[in-house]
């Protein structure tokens, strides 16, 4: 195993020989989605851990174009796996706790059948009469391995790339057979940019005059060249920018000693080279195209209620993960899915994970701390079915974004406020303090939380909650009108800009909204400016911010509030103001008495 | 002249005859930058409008890496040219007023001197012996053709892409031939994301059988494959993901009918085979290897130090503009000139033109009206001497930032605090109001505007002001230490979130700053909130803004100010504080009877 870190997906994949790889051959007909089919079929695999007697305990792991079944080591002997980071003991994915299954796709080089197997009824290899595969297929194959491992249902598919479009298709196709679903670095179909990297890759491959449509396996030379041109370029889309500027930038004139026929003007030139070079010692281009061409037609919608139509299929909890520098497969693409999900009632948490690693993220070390801590801690709350029953509430932290400096006395209040069995989205969920809360106390039916840090994103999803990240300054389009029973915007309203559309937004989502916010005319801050002529919030007040460096952008009265919402057509259902230092309810002129308000609105 | 719309560069660029193109031969020797040599070279070049008697309107237009001389039309009956939309009578680049040169570049197949042109020496085309070339050696050739025309300083060059970095190599070059520079969407070397591009585009051709080392002109099949692909992957670098979406997201599988050898499935790969297909009718592919190589060599400096020591070397003004989804030249590039040129104390205004078109963004018709105006503003208000002088003051607007709605009393108070011939840096100069006040009554020696509406900006410039473009909220690291004798923040420091760190800037850059901002603790104010109990700027108030829709972040007194100015170590030299409505100067207690204080400071 090497010591050395990976720094590009390249680094993580290699040609060695599967030691612990289990070959499976199924007999056919095995009819294809588009027609073409097999006599029979191998498959290659590998498995990690042990399955529990339930066989409940199984995690699918799929792999991306140019990967193989070997996710990790088996032991100390054996060779990294391209996911070692992720897979083995004690890791995200633990292989003391879930069994754990890796199997070579349908069209690759490394062990499944692919176009350089022998086809039964010519004896030769398929070449070009390697039948036209889709991503159904190769998860119609993973499906026969379960079966052949008397597993019924998984207990979750994971999947990066090409591995996360073959976990959307077990989602979709294959709902009763899949627990949860991890996804990551993909989407619901390639963009026309990355399209047409492909398209322009696959070219140079069959453009190639070494490939001869396919039928190159029994002559001397190969397509190399257009193979290693194919993943030259495919390379550069797994890298972003600012890694390759990092890579590339300081030594650019100068080029590696490479051994090959490729321009080698510039350090970046004979990394490409080599990489190029390397690939085709362990890759075949007809597997290339097959499979490239599988994931080009892959394509679960462009538009919202397509993708709605598709992901509503699906019925297990959901992880959906993307990086912010993916430019493959772009973080909007994931957004996309995780508004379509949520629009169909969907169990879904969301995470852009802050990375200047490009598409190979995944792989790489990072932001694993951040991605990988996810990755458990979504699969460790899916096995537990009351998560939140263990956590020790008073070591929640009192959220960043509260004014106050003490308890949240609006959480209480907050609380009593909402009837039980009621669903409820929490936007602005911190750490998610206020959900455990409505969890225990009010028992509700389903708990959302909206939050844009990770750090706290990352705290939220370990108790059990399904949290999306969100701006609440670009709105929260992503759910339906009237979808939840209650929209909670607890301490937050004081520290948005997009005040209106917030706020409108929130009566469309939710049947009843509760809105917490602190009173800037309480008698001790009007104090404050009037005779001290200070801004409320300096050192001299009871708040803790100075005028410069509040969190705060808005400041508004309980008077304030209430001419807002008349303007705005709001319903004003309750009122509870508070002083906040004695806990007390304030009856007589809150606008004057209270430093606390929380009101219950809607439409 | 087509009527469609053109929507990528392919749309603007054709082989059609160049009728009314210049034929001059220089001989030599002709020296190389890398040592080659010429004996003698032929260069094609077209001219539109009129040299002047003084023969100081000449402006240089430098092509794009398959462009060439034909930038426009020259009559109704001649073939529109790849600038069309920019060049000709009271266009932006106005043929009435300019003479222009367009020349088409050495290396190139479309006239001048390039791999497929006569060598003189073998009678045969030069082919692998045509020499390298840098963009220098372009550069060298047009000032030969400048000499020739008898033109010994040019009013201004303009190129963008390629074209961009002609442009900048005038400047470095020939500092004292250059008056102006406007580059567009270019940068001071290639992204090295960029140039892994050229390389396997580069690799394609060259490892293309047909190409037999680039001796292929004699060959009956040219190696047209490998162009194509190059070809079609430069054509994706130039265009945007949000313009890819946009053409072929809806139709992805209807692949246009195309008589091609190339890949169909998608409606993107017969576009692509198209581009490729019709680019080798019209280019060849030794110059595609010589003018990309010239490109991928030209290297201005990666680092800070780097860049300013080579743009330093210019003396000109400059307008160095980019285009938001420009991924080929991104952004980060033209800010990173813009901060060289600052730091040297170059005249330079800087705008990132919002758009969603790409590199391509800079020949098509979507944001022209913004980029064709601010080139035309720069260049007109280049050769006026006074061009403040004629503007009508009345008619500019009020400053939108303003929270005030009647005259911006702050600005005179402003002009009295600046002592006469200095140089002045205006943080937020809306349209410019205050700059001109500088320049006609302070009559500074350097002004300068810093701006983030794109409108804004172009109506500052069109006043002659050098602008930059930037966010204050991201700070002006870009200006260097008490580079200016004042730096001024008028009515805007309520607005911005990142107070601390913006001060300190305006200290480290400014020998002295004036700051203006409205008083929160006048008295009115506070007898809103402490009597009526609403927040000051209500509409039962004299300041127009609610709370949830006010621009104000900062909520600041006079007293604040001064105590936050005592805490930061910030020097108060001066203050001047006002009761807006009489327009009177307030002595008595300002924090309670001003709601206007302009502040002078210093570090």
């Amino acid at each position: 195993m090497t010591e050395q870190l990976p720094t590009s997906s390249d680094d993580v994949r290699s040609n060695a020989p599967l030691k612990y790889a289990k070959t499976v051959t199924f007999d056919g007909p095995i009819v294809l989605e588009q027609g073409g089919e097999f006599s029979s079929i191998d498959v290659v695999y590998e498995t990690y851990g042990t399955l529990n007697p339930q066989r409940d305990n199984a995690i699918m792991i799929c792999h991306a174009l140019t990967g193989d079944s070997h996710v990790a080591a088996h032991d100390e002997n054996d060779d990294a796996g391209w996911w070692e980071i992720m897979v083995g003991p004690d890791k995200p994915i633990d292989t003391n706790k879930y069994f754990i299954i890796c199997s070579n796709v349908l069209g690759s080089c490394r062990g499944t059948t692919g176009p350089g197997s022998i086809n039964p009824a010519t004896g030769q290899p398929y070449g070009k009469d390697f039948p036209f595969i889709t991503i159904k297929d190769m998860v119609d194959v993973q499906s026969r391995v379960l079966d052949h491992l008397g597993i019924n249902k998984l207990f979750a598919v994971v999947g990066a790339s090409l591995g996360g479009h073959q976990a959307l298709c077990w989602a979709t196709e294959y709902p009763e057979r899949v627990g949860a679903i991890a996804s990551i670095a993909t989407g619901p179909t390639l963009t026309s940019q990355a399209l047409a990297f492909d398209v322009v890759g696959r070219n140079a491959i069959t453009s190639d005059p070494h490939f001869h449509g396919g039928q190159y396996y029994d002559k001397e030379t190969k397509p190399n060249t257009g193979l290693a041109i194919a993943r030259m370029l495919g390379h550069i889309t797994y890298l972003s920018r600012e890694s390759m500027r990092e890579k590339f930038d300081e030594n650019r004139l100068e080029p590696r000693e490479v051994d090959t026929e490729f321009e080698k003007y510039f350090s970046i030139s004979s990394y490409l080279a080599y990489q190029g070079d390397k690939f085709v010692e362990r890759f075949d281009a007809n597997s290339y195209v097959v499979i490239s061409l599988a994931m080009d037609h892959f394509n679960l919608g462009n538009t919202h209620d397509q993708l709605a139509d598709s992901l509503g299929k699906s019925d297990c909890r959901w992880l959906i993960m993307s990086f912010s520098s993916d430019w493959l497969f772009p973080p909007f693409q994931a957004k996309g899915m995780r508004n379509a999900l949520i629009s169909r009632g969907k169990y879904v948490s969301y995470c852009n994970i802050q990375s200047e690693c490009g598409h190979d993220a995944f792989l790489l070390p990072n932001e694993f701390e951040s991605y990988g801590g996810i990755v458990r801690r979504f699969l460790d709350t899916t096995t537990v079915d009351a998560t939140f029953a263990d956590v020790d509430e008073s070591k929640l932290p009192v959220d960043v974004r509260s004014i106050f400096n003490h308890e949240r006395l609006d959480y209480d209040q907050i609380c009593n406020l909402i009837e039980k069995n009621s669903s409820v989205l929490d936007l602005g969920c911190g750490q998610g303090g206020l959900l455990l809360r409505l969890a225990r106390q009010c028992e509700a039916s389903r708990l959302v939380g909206v939050e844009l840090d990770e750090a706290n994103l990352q705290k939220t999803i370990s108790l059990g909650f399904d949290v999306i990240q969100s701006d609440l300054e670009k709105g929260v389009p992503m759910f339906g009108d009237q979808e939840f029973d209650y929209v909670v915007l607890s301490q937050t309203l004081q520290s948005v800009i997009s005040t209106e559309q917030l706020i409108e937004q929130m009566v469309r989502i939710g049947k009843k909204c509760i809105v917490s916010f602190p009173n800037f005319a309480y008698k001790d801050l009007r104090n404050e400016l009037y005779h001290e002529g200070v801004s409320p919030g300096t050192e001299h007040g009871q708040l803790s911010f100075n005028w410069f460096d509040t969190p705060n952008r808005r400041f508004l009265s309980i008077k304030d509030w209430e001419n807002f919402c008349d303007r705005k057509g709001v319903k004003i259902l309750d009122a509870v103001c508070l002083q906040s230092e004695t806990g007390e309810r304030v009856y007589d002129d809150p606008n004057l008495n209270a430093d606390l308000a929380i009101y219950v609105i809607s439409k």
